[in-house]
């Protein structure tokens, strides 16, 4: 079909203004006029819709086309008509309109607005309307602009296993992956189920990460990055946490907890200024409907320098502001995760910028992250953005096999699981640093949408699968 | 650390030839000359080395740093002097060489050739080889040239889930994802395996196309790709087969069968056109070491206009060829699947070109491609190319309701699974078609590489998910 993309009309009107055209779409919104009628189209290629014109005398099915609703497919051709003292900057004029595909009456996706709680319900056709329109172009577009960011820089993609017999972090609770019948297992000689003849030939999980195996392509390529599906399977059922996510996770040989910091701050104001540049109109909608603080808010962090500050000075000026009267719902003191009203104020009120808190307690962070020569804490950085708290973190990876071995004993973890990662250390090891983005939080930070099953195409969270 | 990669210093050699530079990489060879001191080292930033030159008068721990051995990572600050006359444009004449982490002498990559089954054992350390640091690279940037690709031309990338409740072709093994104790199951009152009780409330899998999920969007958004893992859980173990690879699902409306072989013909030109220029070192050593072909194979399909021929006029010529004197080992009539000696003897000995053989016998092709006129034959279209076979599987839709569900009964499949699948086809269906790339086949051709394990950072297959 010989058709021009609504995203190439207003692209190139000047060009195509007075010439014939034909445009592929689906319907919006239709008034008949009487004489004249008027169809709103959208063919997905932008945000915006064209306005068709039909004359009665001149479209053949006028009568059969002004009876169709709302999501029915057209096929108009006309002549583009600018129309400089209009809102829209033109209008196709029909010659022929021919039905392609005519909605039922019973269409859910009505002109009506609907509440999110039931477009969860039809999330196969819940894309057809603004909010989500705007929502998965710039969870497209965000996507890519991590691509070139970090192929930009020279970084290698590495598609690390989903299926995995590790435990990246050793935490977290998994997905088994199996071709067993649970209702009739193999089970070995005193009776346990007989991983052995699983279609792995052991136990195997989704992936929590591919940090570890990123690490192994780091180690030749220097500068690699991981952009893939991760999975939990924790029993959370909150606004924020799904089963199912996609993970950026780059890997840095030769580079230090600042120099990782430097990335991610680069990376963070990259996509946001690619996105805001590329997706005008669907910023300009969610800035409209979802969240009227966003453009402001998008455009504040990619021009901040962003602050670091130390865990330890991080606790301090929470206590201070405690002193002065600030309340915390959890409890502020040294060696405690921060929780999210934490890092809120520290971003929000008291840096007002994007903030790395760097160096906390080793205790309540993962294994593989470098000691500090103070001996309490390691070398990590978590990135805080106003607005929703944490959004990166990333550490120096211990390169010191004797300092990862005492660690890994020391929390009582099965050595034996992490020869390949110890190997890392004993041929070539080098100082390195990495860093994990959820990409649903970045698109839901870049969109205002606060419900990360607003944000991904088919969500799975506890109990839900569908679609 | 302020370092230069060894790419820039290709890239730009004619600035920084004769000032200081700091260079950090592992160690390929180093040479002791008693007076000199010659080090390869390179860096992962491109294929490659860098040459450095110690003078032992000049660099203090020469003596330490010339027993190092194979492997070990160094950070070395020299000048960079330009070397018209020899092989290598530059050399690095070291002023100061830092051990950043010796390899110990049992390190497994040796200078010497290995097989490739023993370096399978190696995953972790096996891409510091020339061969798989160029295989790796070449799947990092063909990665980038897809998604650069369907970005170009508007199209909206989309994640389609991985973990599902559906089959997407009513066939396939699939993995089960659960988090369901096969050992003590919950069961239900009439003894079978309870999977309400599961963490998704049903029994879920591991996808095998995101197709029809992918179809849901492209009827909002006209034209959409998926890039991610897909899975079966196949028993096969051969050179062509693991169990999780990634796939590019492209889906297009108010698109039809030529038109989806415009876009698969575009597309692999596209990118076979990027890498080549992209990454000549690696070409370079691949065609010398792996496939001496390699080039003249793809230079040839990148300006190649692609055959187009029917099913039916294919097995007419294969059955010509056989009454002249051809022998293939599995029988060729009308209403049989083409076995790869089929499909290569089309590509490479018929066309002598990549060639789209289309409209197969509906009763071998999956049921929602779009049915023809004819009653026996559906719009499907494999891509072949020489060397290998079917590349590229697409079709177009079944975008006619009555059609679709008049074929799914027929092949008893169930109905009310597809509810969501059959509302695109009630409110506003329209023409539409797609493909799949699986990307790990690709990968090899643009490699050369006979084996999928060895283009799979770490491959899953049966019995294997080391690392």
């Amino acid at each position: 079909m010989d058709r021009t993309k609504v995203a190439q009309l207003f692209a190139q009107m000047d060009e195509l203004g007075g010439s014939e055209v034909t445009v592929a779409g689906w319907v919006r919104s239709i008034r008949d006029m009487k004489n004249f009628g008027f169809v709103v189209l959208n063919d997905g290629s932008c945000f915006k819709d064209v306005q068709v014109v039909m004359n009665r005398e001149k479209v053949a099915n006028y009568d059969q086309v002004t009876t169709l609703t709302v999501g029915s497919a057209l096929v108009v051709t006309g002549t583009l008509a600018l129309t400089p003292d209009r809102p829209q900057p033109f209008e196709l004029q029909a010659a022929e309109v021919v039905i392609e595909g005519a909605a039922r009456p019973d269409y859910p996706m009505q002109k009506k607005r609907q509440s999110r709680e039931f477009l969860r319900t039809q999330q196969h056709l819940r894309s057809r309307t603004n909010l989500f329109r705007a929502v998965f172009r710039v969870r497209s577009v965000a996507a890519f602009a991590i691509h070139q960011f970090f192929q930009g820089r020279g970084f290698v993609y590495v598609n690390t296993p989903i299926i995995t017999a590790s435990d990246a972090e050793g935490a977290g609770e998994m997905f088994r992956v199996t071709t067993i019948d649970p209702a009739n297992p193999p089970l070995t000689e005193d009776g346990k189920v007989d991983y052995s003849r699983d279609f792995f030939g052991k136990a195997t999980n989704l992936t929590v990460s591919g940090q570890l195996q990123g690490e192994n392509f780091a180690m030749s390529f220097g500068d690699v990055y991981t952009f893939g599906p991760t999975f939990r399977a924790e029993n959370s059922n909150t606004r924020r946490h799904a089963a199912e996510f996609w993970m950026v996770e780059p890997e840095m040989a030769f580079c230090d907890l600042a120099g990782e910091m430097d990335v991610s701050e680069e990376m963070l104001k990259y996509v946001i200024t690619y996105v805001m540049d590329r997706c005008p109109d669907e910023i300009d909608m969610l800035n409209s409907f979802v969240d009227k603080g966003l453009r402001e808010r998008l455009s504040h962090v990619a021009s901040s320098d962003f602050a670091r500050v130390s865990y330890t000075d991080a606790v301090s000026i929470l206590q201070e502001a405690q002193a002065a009267g600030a309340t915390f719902e959890y409890p502020v003191e040294w060696g405690v995760d921060l929780q999210t009203e934490h890092e809120r104020y520290l971003t929000e009120r008291h840096f007002r910028r994007p903030t790395f808190v760097t160096d906390y307690p080793a205790a309540i962070k993962a294994f593989y992250m470098r000691q500090n020569d103070d001996g309490k804490t390691v070398a990590a950085a978590d990135c805080l953005v106003p607005g929703i708290g944490e959004i990166i973190g990333g550490s120096q990876r211990e390169e010191r096999l004797d300092v990862l071995e005492r660690r890994i004993a020391e929390l009582g973890m099965d050595v034996g699981q992490y020869k390949y990662y110890l190997d890392l250390r004993r041929y070539g090891s080098c100082r390195h640093a990495g860093f994990g983005l959820g990409f649903e939080r970045l698109v839901m930070y870049l969109t205002g949408v606060d419900n990360i099953r607003d944000v991904i195409p088919h969500p799975r969270t506890v109990g839900n699968a569908d679609f």
